[in-house]
């Protein structure tokens, strides 16, 4: 761990969060480092997996896969340990939610790997810069009826992020995402949510959407907890995610893994 | 395979391929489709590779994956036969080429997998849309000394496609490329070879070049043979890859895989 002086804001951030300081959300945390989504199997899986995230790229833009046994990572942050460095894990058992921890050093295996997929979140901070608010009451995360390309046991639906957005505002951030072609990109859908069955009613975060205000358009995103659904569908005997907006904050920065 | 009338350019390119009567490099056939890089392994090396792809994306671009033992793409081009639907294959044992057939129809087994990976040819017709030169006096591939991230058995130095180009061409071709992040995208270099210790003197294609002309500059792009030069190096029991220009023609359009 490097001295206060010379350390970032996400070396900051992971040493808050692997020390216990910080349990709460990484939302907010460490703003304009990539944060990523965080998927545990066992290497027996890891093939189809690889596999799934490659076809499914836009919704699950791979940004680090750990040597098998090994919770540190090489490549998007140095020194960092998957075991400790987010505030909160989901552990599923057979495709069921068991347990909730703050770490999972007691969890860790030789078999397993590590996937470290780009979470959206990594681009908000280039949305409130034109103004754009991504507060939770103008985003959601939601199935849709669109068909993932399945590799092996792996497979689902589309998982979108919806923003409620003005048509200003929706015009902009298309231009703003479409710079992240390596984190989900521009949106894949604008306007009426039943063209790609998108279930507002039911969103698997944020509240019940009753009706969209007329004022404003919803946009979807391609949302990397498409990989983590498909891998809880595949109700793998054991897997390990981040919580829902528990994510890893990496040494990458945002500004340098978009296009000019 | 669809009658004339119904057929593209690219459906008749592979019939032709196919039949046996084109057996000569794919560069400008079917112009404006995606050509690819082919890498043909076993099985049990397939993670290995398929990490190899993740980890070294801007060379590598992995377009598709076909399923274990099965020799017929499914996502990029419809009703494609991968073991005849190139003009020309390189067939390695232990490292070596060994045979360059015109079909590996005898040389499929059960327990392979085809990588296909996109190759700079692939934006040579938006390079000359605005009058840069792109034929063999104007491309050259060639070795780096900037090191891969490894994967299992495959590693080994970036492979470089090199352009000499008038400096205003430089500049509108580092833009036109940025626009296929998901197929090279911008150089990775401009100017001095030795920055990056490309081996100007041993071309892996393209003739022994002496001196650079003083009102050209050379700008680098990361390319697709990275990839096979791994696998290679790696000494595999067997590998099968496209014949240099030899390269698959998808359905997939350039216009479509990148950015406007």
């Amino acid at each position: 761990m490097p001295t206060s002086e010379q350390a970032s804001p996400a070396q900051i951030a992971r040493s808050l969060i692997r020390s216990g300081q910080h349990q709460e959300i990484t939302y907010g945390l460490a703003p304009g480092y990539v944060q990523c989504n965080l998927v545990i199997i066992k290497a027996i899986h890891a093939y189809d997996f690889l596999l799934f995230c490659q076809r499914n790229q836009r919704a699950c833009p791979l940004l680090e896969v750990t040597e098998v046994g090994s919770p540190l990572t090489k490549q998007i942050a140095a020194g960092a340990d998957l075991r400790t460095d987010l505030p909160k894990y989901h552990v599923y058992r057979n495709g069921e939610c068991q347990d909730r921890p703050n770490h999972i050093k007691d969890l860790w295996q030789d078999d397993l790997v590590a996937f470290l997929i780009g979470s959206g979140i990594t681009f908000d901070q280039a949305l409130t810069r034109v103004g754009i608010p991504i507060d939770k009451r103008h985003r959601w995360v939601c199935r849709t009826r669109l068909k993932t390309e399945q590799a092996g046991r792996f497979h689902g639906n589309l998982i979108v992020t919806m923003r409620w957005l003005t048509p200003e505002h929706a015009i902009k951030a298309t231009q703003i995402t479409a710079r992240f072609p390596f984190n989900h990109g521009a949106p894949i859908h604008v306007g009426d949510p039943d063209i790609i069955g998108a279930d507002l009613a039911k969103p698997l975060h944020g509240p019940k959407i009753d009706s969209i205000p007329s004022h404003l358009i919803p946009v979807f995103w391609a949302c990397g907890v498409t990989s983590q659904a498909a891998a809880e569908a595949a109700k793998l005997d054991l897997m390990i995610t981040h919580a829902p907006a528990h994510g890893f904050i990496s040494d990458l920065k945002a500004d340098d893994i978009c296009l000019p």
